[in-house]
């Protein structure tokens, strides 16, 4: 079920206005296109509601964030809306400053959300009040394990049920829960992803590009994304060769979402319903 | 004949000065350095006339453009007309807002500028009434086929002519047009380098370069740039292992156009005069 | 005994705010989780502050400066020196324009740092009279080689005495010289890495790692790092094929650094003292 939503990626073809990060722009930009999607980044607020209305859906990344980005995600954010565009919010950096915590608020506040991704410290920043972010890097006690699943289940379907959207909190297990206590957890993915920079905004991108072709089902494809990523995670470190190490393998993982087909994502998903 | 022109830039290692954007900065500065050429980074107007004029080129590239990049290029152009530096224009995205269009207007009314490099729906927004750009990608009715070919060598001649300058036109077939009705169509390439983010940047930054080293023939250097990367997204497709995709894929062309050289230049390239 | 810096990253894992540039960050980042480091990149002045405060280790980098990255520079450097966080600049450009000079000697003369590492046209640009910089590139009168090494040596202990800091200068040797005229040369390296892009801010990130994780041997953990760069680069040299260039031959370099331990450091390290 969960890889005919890559299918409606590549069938349809979406076109994703980034409002991204420096870091990790080039990769977004090839994820996208690995996985049949057209990417357009544009980050100033002269231009970026148009550039906005000119696509299908939206990526809100906070990485590197300055006033002028935040105005053009404020700007993007209400014209998605008005269009009924999906977005995704990558929360980076949650709890690591007050400003970058008071603009991601204000983002949530001014904008609907169709799904937020992050790491559990980003998650936990911005919905509980015990938030230890370390910068952009979930710190060692924000894992999610089997030891403490059960209680990180509950935690990331509180806040999506109070944010009235989709959340995506991925760690060892990834957790996507909707505003309706409803959860899938991923088994999927690769300890050694955690050693490429921008993993995770990559996967907000994979993100915003199955819900923007599957509008119908935003909870399912986004747990389809997660699962899609940390599938690929996997094909690229089996493709590894000894002598290489995390540049190659970041490489790799978009080679595998470019080469991803049905039969590859069925045969190696890992989804349960909880 | 074109193969000497990357020998130029081999021996002459010119220096171009890029404001570019943060997508593909990192690829167009690789393969600055991969066709012998050094790259040097620098966008703020605080000092973007003297980085220019310590340098023997200029890219402008208009992707994720902002009013600060904009003064920065205006005072960077003005200078390297000044001074009699080759300058090439990537228009990324013209179209794509009224910002960004009327960004590259001023840009083309204020400096003179000696190659433009887009896509067909860049290049028609600019020159016909009937643009139809959708960001950073030509629209699908924007191609250039065999079949459409008459049709587009009509209009990229008209637009060389009225605006005085060469126009590089990248599709299936790239177009090469100069001021005087000239042209030249390069039957190189490869479908999957739209499938590499920044493609068309990369070559915009290989265009600077080999104008750059080949003052005296603008026209036919840049040329022999198209023909050069088309021909490396040739040797880089068939280097590639049955696992790898895009991300690879990309600086696989990156690395052939470190390893060209004069030899295989000409036994691939398909140049031919209209 | 130098290897065992690396291992002090290792165990350590400190996490290093950059403030860098948006040609070289991706790798930056990729290089610092690949030594084991957690890299957390930020440079609006709205945070840079609180995002200094969080982590163990600063480094700045001046590359594609402009007014807003050098007042987040002023605070983060000033914050550091507070907490006592080390500090590492990597002047790039200093001599190519009057701001970028400029802004480098207000940040040597407000912030106390602990490595400066560029290239020999940088450092004398910033100590010399005779400065000759050439953007971002060594200028070749600049280069160190075994016929002007003990000119060069000279030179170099002279700045790292009068700024009251470690100086790593590199070319095809390495100096690294402390403020009581003690130096290391490196004699690790490949000349093909002058083809990638950035790897002098690779080697200045790296920097930041050793020292911060090896806070009481600033001098011998600088002089590490440099060595492990350069060994780095060997054995990426050693395994790239034959058709690759240096597109893979960049990333090879990071994977190797993510490959590297105690013992192939040992055997290949190439450090003397002067």
């Amino acid at each position: 079920m969960f890889e005919a939503y890559l299918s409606g990626v590549r069938k349809q073809k979406p076109h994703i206005h980034c409002i991204t990060n420096y870091v990790s722009a080039n990769d977004c930009a090839n994820i996208l296109l690995a996985c049949g999607a057209s990417p357009i980044m544009a980050d100033c607020p002269e231009e970026s509601e148009e550039i906005t209305a000119l696509c299908d859906g939206l990526l809100l990344s906070t990485g590197i964030l300055n006033p002028q980005k935040l105005s053009a995600m404020l700007k993007s954010g209400k014209t998605a809306n008005r269009l009924q565009h999906p977005v995704v919010l990558d929360p980076v950096g949650a709890g690591a400053s007050e400003f970058r915590t008071a603009s991601i608020r204000q983002l949530l506040n001014e904008v609907h959300v169709d799904v937020i991704r992050g790491n559990l410290s980003e998650i936990k920043a911005l919905f509980c009040r015990s938030g230890s972010s370390h910068g952009v890097d979930a710190v060692v006690s924000d894992s999610i394990t089997k030891e403490n699943l059960r209680e990180r289940l509950a935690l990331i379907k509180q806040a999506a049920h109070e944010q009235d959207c989709v959340i995506v909190a991925t760690g060892r297990i990834d957790i996507v829960a909707n505003n309706n206590y409803h959860c899938f957890c991923i088994h999927n993915g690769c300890s050694m992803m955690r050693s490429v920079t921008g993993a995770g905004c990559q996967l907000s991108a994979l993100t915003a590009a199955f819900i923007t072709a599957n509008p119908q089902s935003v909870f399912e494809a986004a747990a389809a994304a997660s699962c899609a990523m940390g599938v690929c995670g996997e094909i690229a470190f089996e493709n590894l060769l000894p002598a290489e190490g995390n540049a190659t393998y970041g490489n790799r993982i978009i080679d595998a979402v470019y080469q991803l087909d049905e039969n590859k994502f069925v045969k190696r998903a890992k989804i349960e319903r909880k």
